[in-house]
């Protein structure tokens, strides 16, 4: 069959088989199939959409289009975690030592941002010194030694996926759900992983901005997992604001290891811990959420949970003195204090107009060569719900000019609703789903 | 605003703006929108459709992508008739010479066929020397001096619809309604002719299947000629069966001769007075349409349409003795002619493989670099609705081998359904369609 008779049975609304499938991700692995035939393929599917089992299809042809990484020599049951991505979102850097603290493993394999902010990788890298490329030798080792280690993705990793990405990105071909779907378990399930959590996003700032609709997408990455033969969990969770107070890529690292020093709480914390809870019981070292929220608590408590962030950073040949003094993370040209101005509640948050404030700063990247500014963001400590006053910190900049800043102002005071009656508090999480079903809070 | 948004807006089904769509037509043009984002466009015109201001205002941005031809220097009212293509169909070598002897300019300007068999240009090649490349000078001077002359379209003409076509071509978006009105529009108004006569195909060797889906097209091309101000009348014929009775280059040229040296009735001949008709009354030469009729069989009888297509052929550098004795047109290695075989009633005919067997035997392109053998194609003497006996003949092969004639046989053989009931003969046409409204035969 050819390429042509592919594209025609998608625009047709047709069902693809399985060797249709495994042909044009072939093609688009090897790079035999024109950009333009590939685009025209995913648009159809955008808008003609794919079956269960042709998503299933799809993401084991694009994880078997490269490596598929090996941690058997890591002993006990590896449990990752994958974000749909999100403004202010520095889970991975609180759960992952944490989680490696309770004695799950973790060895992750995150990517890079292209989007309003920085990836997990740009963050960490915001650190003196470190550096995400291991070759997986030293991977393995590094977890078997002290229990996680985050790099980034080889190139080897789904190849077909990377091919696929990078013209939905340039196509209008993102949001497409089988599209999505494909795409994240793909590479989850390359990396290797025994058990998977998903924290998919809801919300102003997130990729699927209803609650039903990142539902949706859970329940085709449960699915996923079902038909794979891997455990997958995924929780939907809010992103009508920034997770965590802080924005920029130094500024998220430095929120982290106050979150994990104890210093600070809040709705990042509290994500980090319902995560990962569910990647301890998966990881069988927990009865129960209950259980698992408690051994995090402990490990938070004793500083054994800010040990392994500091052990991690030291391993990848970064500068760990930061975690005692936050200090020496990249500092900007300039920081600022912005007030709020009037009297009144924050009701609402265009949540992606702030990380697009963030990227304009220079903490995000538009195109994929742009070098990314680690210094720079803001710190947003209003939630929604807060009552605010006249000369309350509506927000604390860190900009590179003050050209920079005054712009980054403007974009923030309008991302942000402030009214006169008081609204109430967004629920942290809205449903667990699995493919035996959806349980919602 | 950019590709992205263009292409987000089309996928959300909503309608483009005028100057969205120049901006795309432009970057189609001079290169500057990558491929991959015109065919993820294309897909989702394809699947979410044009409104006639949409479909009129991309005639327009493809028209102005390139030069406009200027006619003005030849006197009267220019008409141009366009055909979407079908097998058999050589109505154009039939009907210019007639409409010119009646008075009406013709400077047309022709494709090449990239399909079954060879476009107007190809067949016209076959003639020993003629040339189908003049300039834009040579050109109206010859129409002034004879009245007519069809020539290929030059490079600059309509340069974005090239590239948007031949993306179409390997994206399986050719079956889109606004693409195919929009393409054939905005070369016929690129043309430079003052009214326009369409012919649109449909049945089994059709673009358009049904009678319906042609009265929508035809419409669609109306509504952009009424909202340009050109009046245009688009007439929607028969093509269950191929047209006239010869397939192949150098055949069909010699069937034209042989129509217009008054030999030859039947359905070719019919349409092209019917196309002519029409053509005559929009170049205000004729009331109507029963007195154009009569006017063009005047020029039949009299020889002056065969006149003036052997001045044109003389004009553009052919052998114009071919007109006396059509011997002297590029002869085939093998003539052979194959039974019916059967009695019965010749009751369909799949003419989309009709026009592939033509095509397999060389006389027309698999790939635009293809050379066409203009002497090979078959003479199918049996219509629709005729009672056959097994001593009649189905078709004569005008082949390259043996072999090639025993596939042509079989292929032939297969696309002509023989049953034991009479049928009715299909209709010559089926409605004539202004912007105003549809007229059913």
């Amino acid at each position: 069959m050819s390429m042509l008779d592919i594209i025609t049975k998608k625009k047709l609304g047709q069902e693809l088989t399985k060797a249709e499938i495994i042909e044009f991700t072939r093609g688009a692995a090897d790079g035999s199939i024109p950009d333009y035939q590939l685009a025209a393929l995913l648009m159809a599917i955008r808008l003609n959409g794919m079956t269960a089992q042709e998503t299933t299809d799809l993401t084991l042809a694009m994880r078997d289009s490269g490596d598929v990484c090996d941690l058997s020599a890591i002993p006990g049951v590896k449990v990752d975690k994958h974000s749909t991505g999100g403004v202010g979102d520095t889970t991975t850097l609180v759960l992952a030592p944490l989680v490696a603290a309770c004695g799950v493993p973790v060895a992750k394999m995150s990517g890079r941002g292209l989007g309003h902010t920085g990836g997990t990788l740009d963050k960490m890298e915001s650190i003196e010194g470190l550096t995400v490329s291991l070759t997986e030798q030293q991977f393995v080792d590094q977890v078997n030694d002290i229990g996680l280690a985050v790099i980034g993705q080889t190139a080897s990793l789904a190849p077909a996926d990377k091919t696929l990405y990078a013209l939905r990105d340039v196509t209008a071909t993102v949001d497409s759900l089988p599209l999505i779907a494909s795409s994240i378990m793909s590479k989850k399930l390359a990396s290797g992983a025994d058990a998977i959590v998903l924290d998919v996003k809801t919300g102003s700032g997130a990729l699927m901005e209803t609650v039903d609709d990142a539902i949706g997408l859970a329940k085709a990455m449960a699915d996923i997992g079902k038909l794979s033969g891997k455990p997958v969990r995924a929780i939907v969770t809010g992103m009508g604001q920034p997770l965590g107070t802080h924005v920029g890529n130094a500024l998220e690292v430095k929120e982290a290891i106050e979150v994990l020093s104890g210093k600070v709480k809040g709705d990042l914390l509290e994500v980090a811990l319902l995560l990962g809870s569910h990647m301890l019981v998966l990881g069988k070292r927990a009865e129960n959420i209950e259980h698992a929220r408690e051994m995090l608590l402990s490990a938070l408590r004793t500083g054994s949970g800010l040990s392994r962030l500091k052990a991690m950073i030291a391993a990848q040949g970064g500068n760990a003195d930061c975690v005692s003094d936050v200090k020496l993370l990249p500092q900007p040209a300039l920081i600022k204090e912005v007030k709020v101005g009037r009297e009144g509640y924050i009701t609402a948050m265009d949540t992606e107009a702030l990380g697009y404030a963030a990227q304009a700063m220079g903490a995000g990247r538009v195109q994929k060569t742009d070098v990314i500014d680690y210094s720079v963001g803001y710190i947003l400590p209003v939630r929604i719900g807060d009552k605010v006053t006249p000369d309350a910190t509506l927000c604390t900049l860190y900009a590179r000019s003050e050209a920079d800043a005054i712009k980054a102002e403007a974009a923030i005071r309008a991302a942000i609703t402030i009214g006169d009656e008081p609204v109430e508090r967004p629920p942290l999480w809205y449903a667990v789903v699995t493919a035996d079903g959806v349980e919602r809070a």
